[in-house]
């Protein structure tokens, strides 16, 4: 696969898991890991996913607009860059958002997070 | 100088440059260097320079509204996150942005930009 449908199939998968249920995000993070949530910044699996299952909503839906990928170096990461919109249950208006990802590769030919970095975007 | 710091002073280096003359940009790129512009792959400090210099706009301004950044593996990078509006000049309206840039270290203890991706947040 190149690396353009790599990303893509990545964050098709994390938005997913996202809305069905972001307890399960946890495999797709390791303990180097590091997480910037609007300003706070969070490191390790399992402190990442204490802060996203703690966001003040059970229901939400992502819709993807954009996904930008470059290869970040010679160790095999690919930095991605999302931008989308997020519907939240109950809100009448979507939130626009930007997220980006540096993932970084696994011995099993698989990806990790170790960088996430995510904003709304105000308007 | 904390990450933050050194994140802080690029980000703001960068856009002052680009303000005042986007040919000097070059400097902060080099031949592996990407950039995704509105979708556009880039690659090379050269090129780089001649896409940003070819914009369709003369005067611009950027303000930043919000940096975020994180260490981005043992090679001593980091991953920069940016927001902001861009003015430019004769129109009405600032355009909202998001970039990041992911920095490298250099042999002479600066950063460059090794990997770039813009994009403008249609509201």
């Amino acid at each position: 696969m190149d690396p353009d449908s790599v990303a893509k199939a990545f964050v098709e998968h994390y938005y997913r898991t996202f809305d069905a249920n972001r307890a399960d995000l946890g495999n797709l993070y390791q303990e180097g890991s590091m997480l910037t949530f609007e300003g706070s910044k969070i490191q390790g699996a399992q402190a990442i996913v204490a802060k996203l299952t703690s966001l003040p909503f059970q229901q939400c839906q992502h819709s993807i607009s954009t996904v930008d990928c470059q290869p970040s170096g010679p160790a095999g990461g690919m930095v991605v860059f999302v931008s989308g919109s997020l519907q939240l249950g109950g809100e009448q208006h979507a939130l626009k958002f930007s997220q980006m990802f540096h993932l970084m590769p696994t011995p099993q030919g698989s990806f990790y997070v170790f960088n996430d970095i995510f904003r709304l975007n105000y308007a």
